[in-house]
Order: structure tokens, then C-alpha cells, then sequence
């Protein structure tokens, strides 16, 4: 027999393929649960079945919620004008993990990639474009990865923002705070040189 | 709002009770199910719940298994006469894993613990007891950690059993395959070389 019953080990299969887990950690999760199968176990059976069933995407920004207009577009507050644009739901809670933007996201679902196939029309372009006039926005902040298909896909919905005369602006680039300049690459230190400010 | 909708929160909040996960990876995970929905979190939540309804502890060995009678308890083919006594699952699983060992087990549930006020009756000595003579036992192979506790145990069981006549040993100590010497501590030096062999 493998070490575990065949459903047990069906079970660590599954958690085995979540990102941060491996076979070893999945099983030791597993092993977890099982001895505390009322405590833990079940609980996050329940927890997950719920989620699974009622998250879905946000029908304005690409969100994932638990309602068809997430808590960010809900909130007539954040009606500032802005629209901040993000690649993933991931730089999404991030960015709301920093509390520094007021106003709403928008998530495009990827980045332009030629490797990849992925074209603008496989992204949330078009519903960005429909949102400028609708929502009356007056800036769209491009918080993009800078990585190389990030600025790519940044400079073409610059472009594709053009005809709209939104403004549109990109978050800087620079030094970390807590950075040390010792750590850090090249490409970071040339672009906050660059980027230098009188003090 | 906190980065999530609160439900989601919650979910993430169970995830990073999970060993080897935390706030960070646990949030990762959950951001990866949310976006597989149906094709990760739905099949996980179901095996979860499954394996949470159908887990049980060895009646005979304290295996966790999906049966009333563990895999290995069930299986005639194991019935050799030696109990191998372990601590944990966990160290179940592992000896099953190296596949060295083709007897039973037998599942202590912890070890003698002086500080966590863990004494010989709250451990499954009693029933290891009943054991030896039910099951004609020839040999009882103490594998418990090498720590303070774990050889404590060690000791109480082999005094235990001495009335019963059942030869005991315990798993040989030294150097690890493929260990080398200059990354080994001091402990396990000495116990190799005072345990050496002819060659």
C-alpha cells in the first residue's frame, strides 16, 4: 500500500497541486486535519464548498467577491474619478492591502504576451474603455508589474486611452522603502536616478 | 475592507492554521482555488468533506484510515508477529514509506511528557499490552524519536513489557545514508561510534 488509504492520498494529491505546498508539506496539512478532523477538517470543507459556490467575478472590475458587485465598487465613496488598473486580482488586494488608493480597479486578467498568445482582446480592454465615459473618469492609474509584458501592455492602453483624454499615469519607480541600494539590481537604481526629485 | 471580501478572509484565516502555511501563502492559495473554482477548490472542498466523514482511528493499531481496520491491520500477509510502536501517524506513514518493515504497528498517541503532564495512561500502553499476547507476538520494535521524551518513552515500554518475555528492540542509531559527518551534531557522532561495526 502507499503510506495512506487511497482516498487519503487522493486528498494530498489535490492539496499537494496549491501553490506553496509540495508533496511533503501537503501531506503533513493532510495529517494535520485528519487529527483534528471536527476542529479543522471539517470546518474548511465547509468554508471552501461555501466559497467555491458563491465567489464570482466582479461584473464592473473583475474583482472576486461574493457578490455580483464587489465591496470596492459597492461603495459609492470610492466614486473618486480614478480608476486604478491591475493585471490580477492578486495586485488588486495588495494594492488594498496598502490603503493608499481611494478610488476603483479595474483587473485586466493578464498582460499582453506574444509567448503566450495573448492578445488585447483576451484582456479587459474594451470594458476599461466603456467605463471611462460611464463612470466620468478622470484619471487611470496604470499599476502594472514592470516587468517587460507589464510596460508592454501599460504603453498600449496609454495609447488605446488616448483618443478618450483621460489622464492616464503609471506608479513610480524607485528605491523601495526599507530598500538597501546594496541589494538592489540595476535596472531599479538606473530608473530611480533617472527619476531623481529635488528634496 | 480588509483586501477580501469577509467570507473569503475567513477562509484564508483557516488556511493559515494549516502547518507549513502562513497569512502570506495561505492567501496565495486561496487566490489560486478562487480563480480554478470549479477545477481546485470544488474537488478539494468535496474530499475534505469526505475524508472528514470517513476518518477514523484504528481500532486495533490507532492508523488513521477510511476503515474501521486500518490497511495494514487488515492485511493477513502482516501478521509476522512483530509490532513496530511508533508516537504518530506521521512516523506510521513514514516507516511505510521507507517499505522496510512488513509487520504491525501500534500508535501511541504521543510520548511520556513530564512538562505537558502526558503520563503512561494517557498513551496507548495498556492496549500494546493486551496486544502481545492476542496477537502472538515475538517482537516489539520501539520506533520513537531520538529526543528526551521519545527515548523516556522507550524505557517505560520496555520495563512495561518485560512480564510479557516479548523481546524488544529499537531502531539502530548513527549516521544517516548519504550523511556527512562535518553537518552532523555531536550526539550523533558519538551514538555511531560507540555503536560501530566490523567491516
Amino acid at each position: 500500500m502507499a503510506e495512506a488509504p487511497r482516498d487519503i492520498e487522493a486528498l494530498i494529491a489535490l492539496m499537494a497541486r496549491l501553490p506553496g505546498l509540495g508533496p511533503r508539506s501537503a501531506r503533513r496539512a493532510v495529517l494535520h486535519m485528519l487529527r483534528k478532523r471536527d476542529l479543522v477538517m471539517q470546518p474548511l470543507a465547509e468554508a471552501l464548498a461555501r466559497t467555491a459556490a458563491a465567489a464570482r467575478d466582479c461584473a464592473v472590475c473583475g474583482n472576486i467577491s461574493t457578490a455580483d458587485t464587489c465591496p470596492v465598487c459597492a461603495d459609492p465613496a470610492r466614486a473618486t474619478g480614478e480608476i486604478c488598473v491591475v493585471e490580477d486580482v492578486a495586485d488588486l488586494w495588495a494594492m488594498e492591502r496598502g490603503g493608499a488608493f481611494r478610488g476603483r480597479y479595474h483587473v485586466l486578467g493578464g498582460t499582453l504576451s506574444a509567448l503566450d498568445a495573448v492578445g488585447p482582446d483576451d484582456l479587459r480592454i474594451p470594458q476599461l474603455i466603456d467605463r471611462i465615459a460611464a463612470e466620468n473618469v478622470r484619471e487611470v492609474i496604470l499599476a502594472l508589474n514592470a516587468t517587460v509584458d507589464g510596460q508592454t501592455t501599460a504603453h498600449y492602453i496609454a495609447a488605446a486611452l488616448a483618443p478618450t483624454g483621460v489622464a492616464v499615469s503609471s506608479l513610480a519607480q524607485g528605491v523601495p522603502i526599507g530598500g538597501e541600494l546594496d541589494y538592489l539590481d540595476d535596472g531599479t537604481i538606473g530608473a530611480a536616478l533617472r527619476a531623481r526629485r529635488r528634496v
